[in-house]
């Protein structure tokens, strides 16, 4: 008898379910990469959640496995076996720890730029980035997020310029190039009111021919072909949690997914194809406070729209869909000890960001109210010591919390070591880490894909899949 | 021209380099899955770097890369794609986060067990281990690891036991088993002065037909075919970089490499074909401690073990080789900032353990000794400040530090806060997280590893792969 035969052909649990495991199909044959093995990417839709540890990823499926009842869509396709993966070193030219512009540049423009510019080199040299290069070669492209659309990560595969800061000049690089696709948030430096020059950029775009949406009801209308700015919220969106839980933004805002939907739409009829990048912004900014909800949610929020992406590149058969993220944020993790699993299934309770949560406090809130108040929207009951803590925080002068992202100085690090009595979850610090990031792949190139890569070797590989020469 | 082809021929850079970058070798085709496939595993390796987070396997690879000016080992292998890799979830019966006797009783038994027991179900069922399988089907089996040899993780492998901390009854269950090679640790389970119940069990291994080693020399002397114990400390193994410094450790005590190997020649002529399971167990103890050197240095040790199994593998090709670990741990990063580079640079001059260092200090030593010995062992100038912290935790009476491994209750967590500033590490806990674990394979059954998988799922891959049927 062929044992092989007999082990493998995977009917073993009807003729004699007792010998062997069915072994949850590990054994199943490879599918997709044999599926798309040498055929070429006519689209690419590029996927990051910001600062997404290996812990992040962990925390979103259990939440996603325990309290939601079904397996997040990215761990999915790894059940499935449909995917590519590796793991990418993401350092910068100027330290082993990248910021987000130098993470995008080195994916768009190719080249490792130090920390804090846009695709500019050493001694001032402009890498042309890569949605550059693919509109060149008659693609459509176009950029979808939760934070501004002028931020660091859809700014380094679009633009060259020497600061990440200046966001008011990039909206004005989006519209001299001419992007096909912007949505997320911004408002403020489109808008004339509040951009320092006064320049009306929603009448300008609307003069090249774009169809402007301030609202998700304007964005879902969207049923022409014209190129679509989409802007909906001052800076960043608000966090999912937070959006889900207030009635206006709900109506208002869209969510990731809804973008990347809209976005496809809008490019996936054009002859020569479309690339889009898809960022989930706040992953990182929930990672930089610390905020386990924040954390969690917008990594769901990422997922769903990974669902999207991914529905839509199973039908279509010429899409790269390419899922990561640009750095690890504070190595978040589910600490061992006996309460580890009710502590992490009381998450379930969070119903709103630790941002919302702290901003509801001032140095009016009594230590009843803030203990009150901590129950009710997350519901952990914390004791009076912790109270006095957050409570005088506010009542002091010298607010001594900063961080990237805490333009309130809330005391987000204070209330994090304060949760992890009461969910084990801990942090390394607030802010990026070097770790080697998650990187999947599904469609035409995936088979190229190697299990250990360089961030600059992605520029190259999303050519290469699309088959565009690099001569620009 | 068919461009698809001119792009992945590679010969582009000879003909006009500046065109597309060469890629580093990003679309070269698969090759050991191909290899393998449809053959069968007469050997395996189960290699595990016992609480290894993937800041663990990053920090490694950064020290190899900018200290030693070589790439690790494991990451090598990512390089050569010559493995495949997944993700593996480690949940024990009882938590999410699990320990590590359950970890290896998942691999070991094929079944979830509460944390603390190996191979118990909660009804007392007893699960046969793996390697007693293996044995049954004719093949040797043995373990191999820098804790005692006793330790949870070999353990799992080997017996069914309601408690991982009976050591003694440990040691016991191996003579009747009869495992073929046991090396690592553990001196005071074997020894007769130091048996609570005074047995003698190297007197009983060597009855059985055991050659009996206690020193380095004593183990590579080894050349008879006669199964073999090997018991080089009391306890766990020193540490590989406090053993490195001292000149009667390294004459004495052998690395995980060279255990590795003489445990490879001692089976790897039996026609039936061997099992080995390799264990880095004090990535696991460094962890617990916060304790940066002793974690790279144990992971560099790993690393080189891998080297080891690996060069064997490719040459016998009858081999399976799995690479992981059994949890997460403190989830270690190098922290974002201007100094991260110089920060982690630093580490090149760490000379010894926290370990060693902190037990180098009394209620004698003074602040201006404290600072003079850290600058001296690794580099760094602490402040009066610091220095008043370290040398009061020795005066005063209450000891507060506890945590596992931590016997002497050694400021560990106090001191890795004060290194955090000068090595920018960070650390989210003292204990194991639940983070997906990184899991990496070469050789005969590569191809059948799924990208996501449960820990029990690879009790019955080995068995698949081994063409051994599960009906014992």
């Amino acid at each position: 008898m062929d044992r092989r035969k007999f082990f493998r052909a995977g009917t073993l649990a009807t003729i004699g379910g007792a010998l062997i495991h069915p072994l949850n199909g590990i054994a199943a044959p490879l599918t997709s990469t044999e599926e798309f093995k040498g055929k070429k990417a006519k689209n690419i839709i590029m996927m990051v959640s910001d600062g997404m540890s290996s812990g992040t990823l962990n925390l979103a499926n259990l939440y996603s496995d325990r309290i939601l009842g079904k397996t997040s869509n990215w761990l999915q396709l790894y059940l499935d076996n449909s995917v590519s993966r590796g793991l990418m070193d993401m350092a910068s030219a100027s330290s082993i720890v990248t910021d987000s512009s130098a993470a995008s540049s080195s994916w768009g423009g190719g080249h490792r730029v130090k920390n804090g510019s846009i695709n500019i080199g050493e001694n001032g040299e402009e890498y042309m980035p890569i949605w550059q290069k693919f509109k060149k070669a008659g693609k459509k492209a176009g950029c979808v997020t939760t934070v501004p659309i002028t931020h660091a990560t859809p700014a380094g595969f679009t633009v060259s310029l020497k600061s990440r800061n200046d966001q008011a000049k990039i909206a004005e690089e989006y519209l001299r190039i001419g992007y096909d696709v912007l949505l997320g948030g911004g408002n403020q430096y489109f808008d004339a009111s509040l951009r320092k020059d006064g320049a009306d950029m929603y009448g300008k775009f609307a003069q090249k021919g774009y169809r402007i949406a301030k609202t998700k009801k304007e964005l879902l209308q969207q049923k022409d072909n014209k190129p679509l700015l989409g802007v909906f919220y001052d800076d960043a969106l608000p966090y999912a949690i937070d959006r889900k839980n207030d009635a206006v933004l709900s109506e208002t805002i869209p969510t990731l997914a809804e973008m990347t939907a809209v976005a496809i739409e809008q490019m996936k009829k054009h002859p020569q194809g479309f690339v889009l990048q898809v960022e989930s912004g706040k992953v990182d900014w929930a990672a930089h406070a610390n905020d386990v909800a924040g954390l969690i949610h917008e990594q769901l929020q990422f997922d769903d729209a990974i669902k999207t992406a991914i529905e839509f590149a199973k039908q279509d058969k010429e899409t790269l869909v390419i899922i990561t993220t640009d750095h690890g944020n504070a190595n978040p993790g589910l600490i061992y000890g006996k309460y580890a699993n009710d502590h992490f299934d009381s998450l379930a309770h969070y119903s709103q960001t630790n941002e919302k949560l702290l901003n509801a406090f001032s140095s009016q809130t009594s230590e009843k109210e803030v203990i009150d108040y901590i129950k009710a929207s997350i519901g952990i009951t914390i004791d009076a010591v912790e109270a006095q803590k957050i409570q005088s925080y506010y009542s002091s002068i010298e607010k001594e919390e900063n961080g990237l992202y805490n333009y309130k100085k809330l005391p987000y690090h204070t209330f994090a070591e304060i949760q992890k009595k009461y969910n084990s979850i801990g942090w390394i610090s607030m802010d990026h880490s070097a770790d080697y990031v998650e990187i999947a792949m599904y469609g035409p190139g995936q088979e190229m894909h190697k299990p250990f890569i360089k961030n600059t070797d992605l520029h190259y590989f999303m050519l290469q899949a699309a088959e565009v020469e690099n001569k620009f």
